[in-house]
């Protein structure tokens, strides 16, 4: 039972209605990694820069995190900048530079190739298939992307498609990949390219997931303060696969606790700037509400 | 159990990326009534023109729809002439015709006083209160309205808002009405209002109800085929009313229900131009599609 992730480590400066970060710790495999330590034994596989300095690996500390793949290169970290109105839904990015990751090329520590869950977050599917060489014989491959790679890599990307179990992305990339506007459509055309399993994240409304199984929908958690939605898609992930990589069998009944775990996680994640919120919670914390989603959602039969 | 229903009942001509429809039959009143008609008796109050035929009256008939209350003016009947994008959750209107709707003032047949429900769709505010002056003792009332009412009578219905249990209104109307972004902010000021339940309708993503008991949330049916949304709301509120009023309590369990009911007649409703398809329902479609409900949100507690 290891969870692999291959993502991003980055600094990021959010600016939204209710606040501001500067330079704070983010990226895809950091959000998603902490978010799984709370189920699973998670390997982490990133780069940074020589920037990044022991404090802020603190995050990882204390965790069941292996970071022996997290690399340092010469450089600096991956940063991004952008900001969200009122409308949360939707970043709208000020400014990426890739630095490190520019030549990041993952290379796996070799007991890490042991793993039995992947998750490949949102880099270039050359790097997602580059790392699916390494790994020898997984039960479940999940991976996320977005626009930039649906516009500019898609023959790549359909590559690393045909060589998953699970696509995770949001509602306008699976518009944009199946160039189809209906949802239900859309998710037949993308699991025909591979994939059997397709979660579509809708931000504050939610997600649904599409399988053999049929169609699960969630709603997303009604809060009342909002002030990053930074993360909520890696933690979306990072509950999702560490239940899933808890649970010795992935039946219809375990993968639909693993979508509410899902949207526990995101919706703790955007109560704060950065990590502050997803580290320090408890484990009781996250029964709590996955409890509040029964109650949010229930309704009897007739 | 009598349910009460003030509206309009109008010509539609709507343009959806999918076809088109002319002069078709429409209004809130007759989507609402024809949806609750399959869970209770109708009273319905509106004002037609001279060009309203018998022949179009004829989705009427055979229901337990009461058509007393449907007036006939000299002139011609509201149109409506609107279309939609592939962005199915927002109407572009191009033309409003008010026609016999700008001088109805609803005038109740005596033994419709007695109703014990009341839904008083999206007209003026101030006939919304002149209907509730006629009604006796109703054990609930509730009523929908629309961004402009909110901009141009916003005192009227304020005087409304103080005198009904319900109100049902979209997201966007709900911020525009609460001035407040997030939406549970803005569902507690409007309940501070006057209304001590509310349901925010969210287009193909569902819909959330407001109440003492907490929060209810339910998600759009996903659909492979959406041909028209208009009427969507009116058919949502007419399955809400219609199980709430064969109901004899409304405890939270009923009201739960109820949404999945006006769910189910929203997500029919959809499906076809004007009522073609709300029209020739079984009550076994509606069950079936509320079982529907249940397989695409259960989840086992853990």
């Amino acid at each position: 039972m290891s969870l692999l992730v291959v993502g991003s480590v980055a600094f990021d400066s959010v600016k939204t209605p209710f606040g501001e970060a500067h330079e704070v710790l983010g990226g895809s495999a950091t959000y998603f990694s902490v978010a799984a330590s709370y189920f699973t034994d998670v390997l982490l596989v990133a780069v940074v820069g020589e920037d990044f300095d022991h404090k802020t690996a603190d995050v990882f500390k204390n965790r069941p995190i292996d970071i022996r793949g997290l690399q340092t290169m010469p450089g600096k970290t991956f940063r991004w900048r952008g900001e969200y109105s009122f409308d949360l839904n939707e970043a709208r990015t000020l400014e990426t530079c890739l630095n490190v990751l520019a030549d990041f090329k993952p290379q796996l520590p070799a007991d890490y190739c042991d793993c039995d869950i992947v998750f490949l977050a949102n880099i270039d599917p050359e790097l997602q298939s580059y790392v699916l060489d390494q790994v020898k014989k997984p039960r479940l491959v999940a991976c996320d992307t977005m626009n930039f790679w649906i516009e500019n890599r898609l023959e790549a990307l359909k590559t690393t498609l045909k060589r998953i179990d699970l696509l995770v992305i949001n509602e306008g990339e699976a518009r944009e990949l199946a160039k189809e506007p209906n949802l239900v459509k859309a998710a037949n055309k993308i699991m025909a390219m591979g994939p059997s399993s397709l979660i579509i994240k809708r931000g504050e409304y939610g997600a649904l997931m599409f399988s053999a199984a049929g169609i699960f929908a969630v709603p997303g958690f009604p809060l009342e303060f909002v002030f990053d939605p930074t993360g909520a898609g890696d933690s979306f992930a990072g509950g999702l696969m560490g239940h899933l990589s808890r649970s010795q069998v992935h039946n219809d009944e375990v993968i639909r606790q693993a979508m509410i775990f899902a949207s526990v996680m995101a919706s703790y994640n955007v109560e704060s700037f950065s990590l502050d919120r997803l580290r320090n919670l408890t484990y009781a914390d996250i029964e709590s509400r996955f409890a509040e989603f029964k109650k949010l959602t229930h309704f009897e039969t007739l």
